[in-house]
């Protein structure tokens, strides 16, 4: 018997069917003699439509009127989800952001959490009630409505958790967990039953949707134990805590990758030293998100080559010529249609050998690697996006990540 | 230059581009060189479309999640108005009922007003800020979000202009003002220039559906200069203030009528003491809005007849069979298909003749008056409805309130 958060995203509340199959999990983890806190998104579709009214009438429309419009999305759901559990015989009481004591930075469109209030909801659960919490909202100290940007929910769920010193925080979600890579793409793909902190945060800033990388870190920095799993299925999910369990400690855990990726090349620079952080305070400023980076200084000309979306491309080189002049630099060149893929696994820090035998396996399967960066528990390379899949087979394969080998 | 307090209704912000309309409406008023504060409803159908889903999943939902689902609506128009405001270039910011500091009592679907904390809307103000109030719903002392019940948000706006002392209060809405009688069923009627509050709180609670009584009773309290006018039209509307002016000062002001009503009769109460208290504690207890109330005791049997909404006289009657042997009484008698028509005029105070004149003229007219109430300035008798029409056209045209008759 303790405290379970449980967060369930806009899919899992999409419909008032989904709805009501989202409060029998609650009122089955009740049953189970836990209390029980729940975090909910928007339903479905709401904050597309809501987004869409609002581009009707203000094509650049302020911050702090769209965290005005958008919080009514969860509103909504934790309102209808209460109204759900008290059908069933269940006492439930919804709170907003703001009446959850969820606390945040003066800062509109992606406020970070500062503290959390949790008197009410701790009386609440005292009075023996399934409390329903808004996901992604909070409060400013000036009494502004405020919301937590992308993957929000995820991380009012898991500071819930961590102010609440909760048994577990289980994200309900529309996959069945973390899985050694993206299972629509490569077949042998398995899901893991635990991951540590550190993978797990390495694999969704690499692009595996499945949990926002802020509430990875928040779970991490608090030591929230996290599982992922299914909001339709039964079956157990992925354990994201310290330390992964014996039978998943392999050397790589995760392989990731995303598309649409660009390489830009600036060439030519009169002086490296005054250019580089020059470059990339530039874009920072334009909030061009770069990834990779890659500096090469040959006898002939100096270069730096980094990675961006390739939504972004366009945006990049027209900030990079505007301030030619003062760069000093030659030219620019490009490069579409690249992908990222990353090996990920705690393994990997007295495993020295490791970004080695990936090059390796690349180079076996004919992958040419375009750009590299790792970390102590990754390694990320950039290659051609028709051979993305290749590469992730292969490293799954030599990795042996994959099913059949590795058993479970 | 000074202060005024505009509202618009559900029907006046039901698209995007009524939106447009609205802001339009506001920046009038705003470029004339007083301060704004918009009060607005929630969009069209938004309530009709979250009380459906809320049915879904409960049939009897609790008014607390009710307010909690409710109130999204009217805070959806306040960003949207924001955001329409802000595109054509004005400064202007959003507030919901708790932030805007409308507090209630701790009563959930239908909440008085207790106390507007305005600090915050004035040093908006005072920075020359468009302010836009949702209307509607207020907050507890526990930070419990309420609703302020039917015609909420003409009470917001009423309460919010007393307690900025505003000039005047704009309530616009899909009519161009408060007519002597309703213009859909009487070719003559006409719009007033101006009525008194009194009149106006008759006529509201008769059934003329254009403001709220709880509105303008507020108005009334606290001597609020009201407008009802058009949204879409530019004309002048009807003005409720102390005392209507001269040239509407008419004997009888308005004309109103209500259909589907019941007469139920008690007959042969033992001890009409004891039992006609009885009779109607039991009814307000089950929630039984009764209307115009008759007693007659003839030296045959004391019968008391009373009118109700014919959607209540099942629930009035089942009432009353069930407590038959505590109440002591013979028999009830019921009879349907009756209207309400009144005559409401401050006049009638100094001018005894009226009732006996509307009397004579329902005699001429071929009208059967069923029962009668009177208040020193109103009139109002229960016809069978199939008589409503013509009654209301004989009054209309006997109380000199016809168009071609008065001018204007």
């Amino acid at each position: 018997m303790g405290l379970v958060v449980q967060k369930f995203g806009g899919t899992s509340v999409g419909s008032s069917e989904r709805i009501q199959n989202v409060a029998n999990r609650v009122i089955e983890e009740k049953a189970a003699g836990n209390d029980v806190v729940v975090v909910v998104s928007a339903m479905g579709k709401t904050t597309d439509e809501l987004v869409s009214l609002s581009k009707e009438l203000n094509e650049n429309p302020s911050k702090r009127e769209m965290d005005m419009l958008l919080t009514t999305g969860e509103q909504i759901t934790i309102s209808l989800l209460s109204l759900a559990l008290q059908a069933k015989g269940h006492d439930a009481v919804s709170l907003t952001g703001w009446q959850a004591g969820m606390k945040t930075e003066e800062v509109h469109g992606n406020a970070r959490i500062t503290n959390i209030e949790t008197v009410r909801i701790k009386q609440y659960l005292k009075e023996n009630k399934i409390v329903v919490v808004a996901g992604f909202q909070g409060i400013t100290e000036n009494n502004e409505i405020t919301t937590l940007g992308r993957g929000g929910s995820d991380t009012t769920a898991v500071a819930l958790a961590a102010a609440l010193e909760a048994e577990k925080c289980d994200i309900y979600t529309d996959v069945t967990g973390v899985y050694t890579t993206d299972p629509r793409y490569v077949k042998g793909a398995r899901k893991l039953n635990s991951i540590s902190y550190d993978e797990m945060l390495e694999l969704a800033n690499l692009g595996a949707g499945v949990l926002h990388p802020r509430a990875v870190e928040f779970a991490k920095n608090y030591e929230v134990k996290l599982e992922v799993r299914s909001s339709l299925e039964k079956e157990r999910g992925t354990i994201i805590k310290e330390e992964a369990e014996m039978e998943d400690n392999l050397l790589v855990r995760g392989i990731a990758f995303e598309d649409n990726i660009s390489r830009v090349t600036v060439i030519g620079m009169e002086d490296d030293i005054y250019t580089l952080p020059s470059i990339f305070s530039l874009l920072a400023k334009h909030h061009i998100n770069v990834d990779i980076i890659v500096q090469s200084v040959t006898s002939a000309k100096s270069a730096v080559s980094f990675s961006v979306k390739t939504e972004e491309l366009q945006r990049t080189l027209s900030v990079l010529e505007a301030q030619k002049r003062n760069l000093q630099y030659e030219e620019v060149e490009h490069e579409n249609g690249l992908s990222k893929v990353s090996i990920v696994g705690s393994g990997m820090v007295s495993n020295p050998g490791v970004a080695a035998k990936m090059f390796e396996v690349l180079q076996d399967s004919k992958v040419q690697v375009k750009m590299v960066s790792t970390s102590e528990i990754k390694v990320s390379t950039v290659v051609v996006q028709k051979d993305m899949v290749k590469a992730v087979e292969a490293l799954h394969e030599t990795f042996e990540l994959t099913n059949e080998r590795v058993g479970k």
